[in-house]
């Protein structure tokens, strides 16, 4: 049983800033994202992208905004289950709460912030029979480590930059990688498409367009995949099969905790505490809705701050808290680390 | 009669970020400020320190966080009335206000935001007779602008940082600069102190300690001050005068413009959009309060955005927005400039 003051679903800007609030306030925080690493969106669907509305950057690359978050979180020590959803909710007598995951992972904590963004980023799957039963014993929908595919025989699916992206990084890593796509123009940054080309013409990428897998084989491990190929069918020995066809956002198992939905969000209090229907369950981020939302990174940062806020009213009731500024008191991590500004000398000149 | 969309009241860091959100809606800015530039205290009273909760800045020095910010709002070509305090407020029957500063300077617009910060910072004046007939004649509170003191005999009175970075700042552009503190100890950060000492050694800076400057003479315009030194009273030939001894925020003619007050600060609808009672006057940022309000300025920043998008529905009635991400838009500034994303390009691979 994984222990915390407040568990974050949801690794995305939102909640990896509330780790930082929480922090100042001496909580711990615990954070569950159905993706392989943090950041959310940022990190999965446009690191290279630029991002002009976050307040004193004229422009920062989305993965550069989540390596700066980590960056300013990590002296707080923040705990992470990754690749996992969030599924069940239990609410124990003490007031915790105890999350369990998908895979079984319990966490138990005194508040829950969920900080779902639009959701859980579901992969888009396609249409092939029986590929359920090959799912993580050869199909793959995810890259969560690269090393897995070292030496194997590898195919990726998909016209898109993550196609592009780690059939160009894998081709480094695995014995071979076949990149199959339903049209031969592709879809992305204009660097990753020549990059790909260039692999092509080496012979480190094998290229197949137009085509489309259409079955899958194997006992209890995939073996080989079928491919459609201007109406010609191969079949193709493989270790893995990686279709990288896009993700779509749910709001997943969440939807079913008894919390107010309104427009696929979850409502919540904003004129105090963005707390929801349930009393220390707290949602933050693009994942929640009110009067007047904004669904901008901006506003998460400010919803994140107010929740850290109220959960330490919750968890130490009674005791007043008085806001210091980071400026004039500085900052105790977790790992013992100070950073705090410069202090004025008092000096004579002579 | 400078006429704009939105007349922001007080150029501190959530003025400045709310003139990015209304340009994001086409909406156009000015900003007033008693101080001599933008930034609010973040220049003025602690430019070279760091602040460490800014989200996606594990730290930032609190002077580059508004050059950022500036850097960040001037495609949308903001106006500015600085080292002016806005005074009174009228209400014309078309739903304007017009707004006149402590000079007479008046301005027109759809919607007032106050983004004062603790307040208008006045100089904390030294209690020596007659002071106020020689303000602006000599006797100088804020240094406006360096040049107006070429070539004068400077004196300059205080022991803190302002009082140490003018003292060398002028002495390369004052005829001579006088340094008078009541204390022989300087409190400062210690290359300014060090530096100040260097300058003293090498006779750039006259420097008198344990001092105080006790009279002011002149006709007109201030000619002499009166030093006392350990119970010697000295006079000394000035052209300016400078006391430095700190600022203090007042609310200032604020408080009279009818709005709720409650502890120094104006009460706003959190729950919607930080309207204040009086309807098109908003109040953003440290002065204004909420159930659970924090005097952090990442939540100004929010507060600003949905200000914004308040006022844009205050003056474009009926007409429908729609939130558009700058990562997929981009932005076009008031200049003609546009800033975006690099579009994915399509391409075959051969």
């Amino acid at each position: 049983m994984i222990t915390t003051d407040i568990l974050i679903i949801g690794a995305g800007p939102t909640g990896l800033f509330a780790v930082f609030e929480a922090g100042l306030l001496k909580m711990k925080c615990h954070l569950i994202d159905a993706l392989p690493q943090p950041g959310g969106q940022l990190t999965e669907l446009y690191p290279k992208k630029p991002i002009f509305d976050i307040p004193g950057y004229p422009e920062v690359l989305a993965g550069d905004l989540v390596t700066n978050l980590m960056e300013q979180i990590k002296q707080f020590e923040p705990g992470f289950t990754l690749g996992e959803t969030a599924e069940t909710i239990d609410k124990k007598e003490d007031g915790t709460f105890i999350v369990t995951t998908n895979k079984g992972t319990k966490h138990q904590a005194k508040a829950i912030a969920i900080a779902g963004g639009l959701g859980t980023f579901l992969p888009r799957k396609p249409l092939i029979e029986n590929i359920e039963s090959f799912e993580e014993k050869g199909v793959e929908y995810f890259v969560k480590d690269p090393e897995q595919f070292r030496d194997k025989k590898i195919l990726i699916a998909g016209g898109g930059d993550s196609a592009l992206d780690w059939s160009i990084f894998l081709a480094d890593v695995a014995a071979s990688v076949t990149l199959v796509h339903r049209r031969n123009e592709f879809r992305g940054a204009l660097d990753s498409v020549e990059k790909v080309q260039e692999l092509k013409t080496q012979g480190k990428i094998n290229l197949m367009t137009p085509a489309e897998v259409v079955g899958v084989h194997g006992e209890d491990y995939l073996t080989a995949v079928d491919i459609d190929k201007e109406g010609e069918v191969i079949t193709l020995e493989v270790d893995n099969f990686i279709p990288l066809f896009g993700l779509t956002p749910k709001l997943g198992p969440i939807a079913d905790w008894g919390l107010e939905i309104e427009k696929n969000a979850i409502k919540v209090n904003n004129a105090l505490d963005y707390q929801t229907n349930i009393e220390g369950i707290y949602a933050i981020g693009d994942v929640n809705t009110y009067p007047g939302k904004l669904k901008l990174i901006l506003c998460g940062f400010h919803e994140a701050t107010l929740m850290c806020q109220s959960v330490y009213n919750r968890i130490n009731p009674g005791k007043r808290y008085v806001l210091k500024y980071t400026t004039v008191s500085g900052i105790d991590g977790f790992d013992g680390t100070r950073k705090q500004a410069e202090k004025a000398v008092v000096k004579a000149i002579q």
